[in-house]
């Protein structure tokens, strides 16, 4: 058995037509997210349970998700909205939520992308494309998912819809391409949601790739990707044949 | 050589009058808060030098500690205002930001108490004296304090001014006493500031400690403590001084 690691200089086919820049959503694409906030807020409501609250464990997860739906994901204060819920008088109270956000800290340092992600991104690298980020959503909290994962070094930028006052609409996408200087046709995006990641990058014209990966996978749309694939190291394939596709003319 | 833990069944003298309730200010009296919070922002402050940002590291954390007396340690953005200040482009701001929050958090995983006081700690309980934690400050912050030094479950309870909407002045003193259900003659109060620990407290009653540790202990007053010591576990002497003295009606 030989030792697999990534593949250094191997010989590629010459390509007429460039991709010079792939565009990369982060969460649920690159990095699970939506588990591993799973895993921290079970953490968390674990931690209460310990600290001594006696309410039923699936109970307090689901009231929970609901004030989470509610208020939001980045809104901080869900474990103090679920113990008034609960009517937990304040300063036992501010005991549990303390042991509840200490708890959910400490789950959430351990954040991994999915598992063929850093080498999928390292082959892209080496094959000369330019890899950027690209996410809705507060931008130091996506910087923190990409710093933690250990994808930030990786990649040759991020866009965050917050530093531009925007969503993720058709122009966001322009002001991406403006930036890095590359023409939509010689751009892809790879995205788990149709409506976020798909359709607005799709409408100005760049290639676009959906990942069959969390809530979204079974989603459909009537514009839907131009390819869709189920493991993001599957765009390894994809790249070449899009690029021989468009060389053709096609 | 005998390897010395806490001693269990130790012989004490009969005592007629009973301290019954002893009083811990928490920040600077049994955690030394203020070293590690400097140790926490100087780790932010190098992750910003490696993140590549090329200010002087002195000039960063004077302009840092600037930003904490001006906004107040509780301010959750002090890095966003010194990476403006500085006048990092907003992209690389929250890359920068997410990246000082990170080293942050990770150095403020470690919180030790001062090295004598679960000693301490545990030789009060086994006297008999019931332990509270008196704090001003955000609830759940001082909690998570008190959880992640491990003292929580030392404690019989603690006592922080937010969830009482008030400051650490006399009625906050006389709410405590209430709660406890012990008359201020039974009771002492720990703290390393005059104003906060030592003024309102002695001035219902309440027998009083001061801890010279910090950044206060060589401020004078009028009115000090009953007694001062320079190390917590001091109060294990002073006590039954204390105990002595009021037993003879002195």
């Amino acid at each position: 058995m030989v030792y697999k690691f990534r593949k250094e200089n191997k010989e590629e086919p010459e390509r007429k037509f460039r991709i010079k820049a792939v565009l990369l959503d982060i969460d649920n694409t690159m990095i699970p997210t939506s588990s591993f906030a799973k895993i921290a807020r079970t953490c968390a409501i674990d931690s209460l349970l310990l600290g001594g609250l006696q309410v039923d464990r699936e109970v307090l997860m689901e009231k929970l998700n609901h004030i989470i739906k509610k208020y939001g994901s980045n809104y901080p204060g869900h474990f103090d909205i679920l113990l008034e819920e609960l009517h937990v008088p304040k300063p036992l109270r501010s005991k549990l939520v303390a042991k509840a956000v200490i708890a959910y800290h400490n789950a959430k340092q351990i954040l991994l992308p999915y598992p063929d992600v850093p080498a999928t991104l390292y082959e892209l690298k080496r094959r000369g494309h330019k890899l950027y980020a690209v996410s809705e959503g507060i931008s130091k909290k996506q910087w923190e998912k990409l710093i933690r994962s250990n994808i930030d070094n990786i990649l040759d930028g991020a866009f965050m819809t917050e530093d531009y006052n925007i969503q993720k609409q058709p122009e966001f996408y322009e002001i991406i391409l403006n930036k890095i200087k590359v023409h939509a046709k010689q751009c892809v995006m790879v995205g788990d949601r149709v409506e976020k990641d798909i359709i607005p990058a799709k409408s100005i014209g760049i290639h676009t790739v959906r990942v069959l990966t969390g809530a979204y996978k079974d989603r459909t749309s009537n514009v839907d990707a131009d390819y869709k694939i189920k493991k993001f190291s599957e765009i390894l394939k994809i790249l070449p044949l899009l690029e021989k596709k468009l060389s053709k003319g096609v």
